[in-house]
């Protein structure tokens, strides 16, 4: 099939490519408010398979879901030093409520560590209550000067896990597997983005934080994407909530703390690891459509087609039957192809003699037929293949856009051209990162040599991760 | 076992009884913004479990889930007039972000009509693009001056629901397949409550709609409850924003538009249908924990109650294992009563050398030793006689204290005395209905005869519901 291409070419503008394949996927609109978003229903379709696939995993770690309230009083927020530091300049005012002005103004939730500090205060007595564990699925707002969709909005979507615990290490468990075995497990195995996990350099941690675990995306042009965060909050905000225990040794103790989160932001994520110049491509895992089965033309085809989305459904994939075959059958195809459906099967008057239908697959490309009856065994296979490929291309273009060096002159250079440096942390500090700052570029984050996560900055051997990023 | 009364009994103070039951047995704690809630895990649970069953059957409705902006400009919401009527005395308004004040400040949506409108208006062109039919799970504010826990609160949780039809028939059909078979039969089905399906007076309308549909349940003090509500809007939103679809006519058309939702006001329903002076009492198809299995004490009780959750999840119960041994069991037994899990299997050192347990039922009552054994096999039916009690009691409260009056001070009369009246709407008509307001007594809704939905205010036989309401 001949196209005319429907999106800006990667290699021509890549932030156009990616607004235009917004656009033309329909996955997302700007909203009339600056910076917010509307998420069309193909798009919601991606973050609610993100939902449950992360939510599942959270619950395996312990975690309990609840909901804490949208808006905040402005007071809160000053309890904590660094936090009201970092947030103050994002916040949304409500000042007027119930057609009055409000006694306190109050700030929509930019994050909720204040507000649930105060009601772990309450709810944690005794070493009996820890460690307590609960997460949330709700929006936020962090006035954007710059928004991008999916990207950076003023309103996101996202969880945001808190936690107490007795001690120091617990805590810092409780973060470190949140980090590798909840975030890395579901990006690396269901997303197919080979994530680098490691720890932000102090200047990049979270407001009120002593530790910032992060997960870090290498996109399509090699810029990083911070894909997730795992906090430490040490007793920052215990000790401004007053959020303590009675030991079992009979002693006031204040509670260890972590917070993490993902948000939305993922579905940018996702659009500029797997994307091409056709669109999206989806991971089958993720995929909230692995397989469009569609009627190219005629009744018998209509009825066919849903007979075997039928059938699909049964064993078990997740299908959507096209049978609109009053629009041309062109057009729908380029359209599955830009929303980036895995496999699509397709079904015309000639395939309904020979029970055939032609496989269309849309990660490796290409089309060949394939007997109708043989479908329910074959795409599991096909759909496991789409989705070691979209990983191994992910690991592929991290490792081959990463270069090892020795100098902070080198490690712009390589972020500047498109790609990430690793260089020594000894070599570079926190000197070598406010220069590369000037430049735009940023340490992503430090690992260790072996891949792993530095139990500390100055760890010997620690490498930082330098790029630019979105 | 012996019990002090924990809570309020509900006939000295069923407000108080409410509260009480929401405190202890950890549902929700008030926010610290005037009006708001924080949802504490087990209350949550309860609303996760509302969410899936809801969630699939709009899904199966035909409708897709997408997002909104919570901000709107206010310039929005004054352009259907008697929407904004509707809402401006409830509405929250940013005025600053990012530091600044707003050009022109924001809402935060009440409801999101208006802002929904302004995309279905770019993304409806042609009839092929007809029905539109959108969800959105959202948290909405409505400044709330006399706030209730789950049944008033300036923030809540819920779905809205938003279509677009080419004809008012389509419409009509879709509002009442939402109201009748995703609504009611969630109600009846899955909460286990014996609501009534009826139209609203025109008093009683949403702000926009030309019709509502409602559903209203009685609760235990024979109020009633709004538990949800589905309307059919008419062409008013779509003249506002100007909705139009070119027909296969060839001539630019206004859609039909419905809305409709239900919201964490169903928690409230839920506690004020089916709790006693004991606690809550949740159906056991909506219960998240269905069963608890409890160790009394002793490390092999510990073992085996383990060991018997595990088997109990694995034949697909919904299983809470509690093993807090070093809590005393009676404490545990009462928590779990008040929040009214179904089934408690308890698990002492004599049963282990049984092998039986003790079965308690939350919702007949009662205890009796079982066979471990046979516990798979029998609890699917224990748990189905349950489900089928609650709405028995439900049905038999709605009957029994709902009676047939022919004047307006009978019909003030019963609904002051803690009950339902039913009335001919030709008897009652908008002047008695205002009359029966100056009473705190409401037309809950207009009904035929046989219990059907009519089809207009003025339909021969209607009759009007009246009731004392939440």
């Amino acid at each position: 099939m001949a196209k005319a291409p429907v999106l800006t070419p990667q290699a021509e503008d890549f932030p156009r490519w990616y607004q235009d394949l917004i656009n033309k996927a329909e996955l997302a609109d700007n909203g009339p408010v600056r910076g917010t978003m509307v998420i069309r229903p193909y798009g919601y379709g991606l973050w609610e398979r993100m939902q449950q696939e992360m939510d599942a995993r959270i619950k395996d770690a312990g975690a309990q879901n609840a909901y804490f309230p949208l808006f905040i009083p402005q007071s809160y927020l000053t309890r904590e030093a660094e936090h009201v530091e970092g947030f103050a300049p994002e916040l949304a005012v409500v000042t007027h409520g119930g057609g009055k002005e409000l006694e306190e103004p109050v700030v929509v939730r930019p994050t909720s560590e204040t507000i649930i500090n105060d009601y772990f205060s309450k709810w944690v007595q005794s070493y009996r209550d820890l460690p307590l564990l609960i997460n949330q699925w709700a929006n936020v707002v962090r006035w954007e000067m710059r928004p991008r969709v999916f990207l950076r909005t003023s309103e996101f979507l996202w969880q945001e896990g808190h936690t107490a615990h007795a001690t120091y290490e617990d805590a810092r468990d409780y973060a470190a597997h949140i980090h590798r075995n909840v975030y890395g497990d579901f990006m690396t195995n269901v997303l197919g983005i080979d994530v680098v996990l490691g720890r932000k350099t102090p200047k990049e941690r979270f407001a009120g934080a002593i530790n910032t675990l992060t997960l870090e995306g290498m996109m399509g042009d090699g810029k990083a994407l911070q894909m997730g965060t795992s906090h430490e909050l040490g007793t920052n905000f215990a000790k401004a909530f007053n959020t303590s225990y009675l030991s079992k040794e009979g002693q006031q103790e204040l509670v260890w703390q972590t917070s993490w989160g993902v948000s939305t932001r993922m579905v940018g994520g996702l659009i500029m690891s797997h994307g091409d110049d056709n669109g999206l491509r989806v991971p089958p895992r993720l995929a909230h459509v692995q397989v469009v089965v569609m009627a190219i033309k005629g009744d018998e085809a209509v009825a066919k087609v849903r007979e075997i989305g039928a059938r699909l459904k049964a064993a078990g994939l997740r299908v959507h039957v096209d049978d609109r075959v009053d629009t041309p059958f062109g057009r729908r195809a380029v359209d599955w192809e830009l929303k980036g459906v895995p496999v699509r099967i397709e079904i015309g008057p000639r395939d309904l003699e020979n029970g055939t239908a032609m496989l269309a697959r849309r990660i490796p490309g290409g089309k060949e037929p394939v007997q109708i009856d043989a479908l329910a065994d074959l795409l599991p296979k096909v759909l496991d293949e789409d989705q070691a490929q979209l990983l191994r291309e992910s690991r592929e273009r991290r490792i081959s856009r990463t270069s090892d060096v020795a100098t902070i002159e080198e490690a712009a250079e390589a972020a500047l051209a498109g790609g990430w440096a690793r260089i020594p942390w000894s070599v570079l500090g926190p000197e070598g990162e406010a220069k590369l700052g000037e430049q735009a570029v940023t340490v992503r984050c430090l690992v260790a040599e072996d891949g792993s996560v530095p139990e500390a900055d100055d760890a010997p051997g620690t490498l930082a991760i330098v790029a630019r990023s979105y």
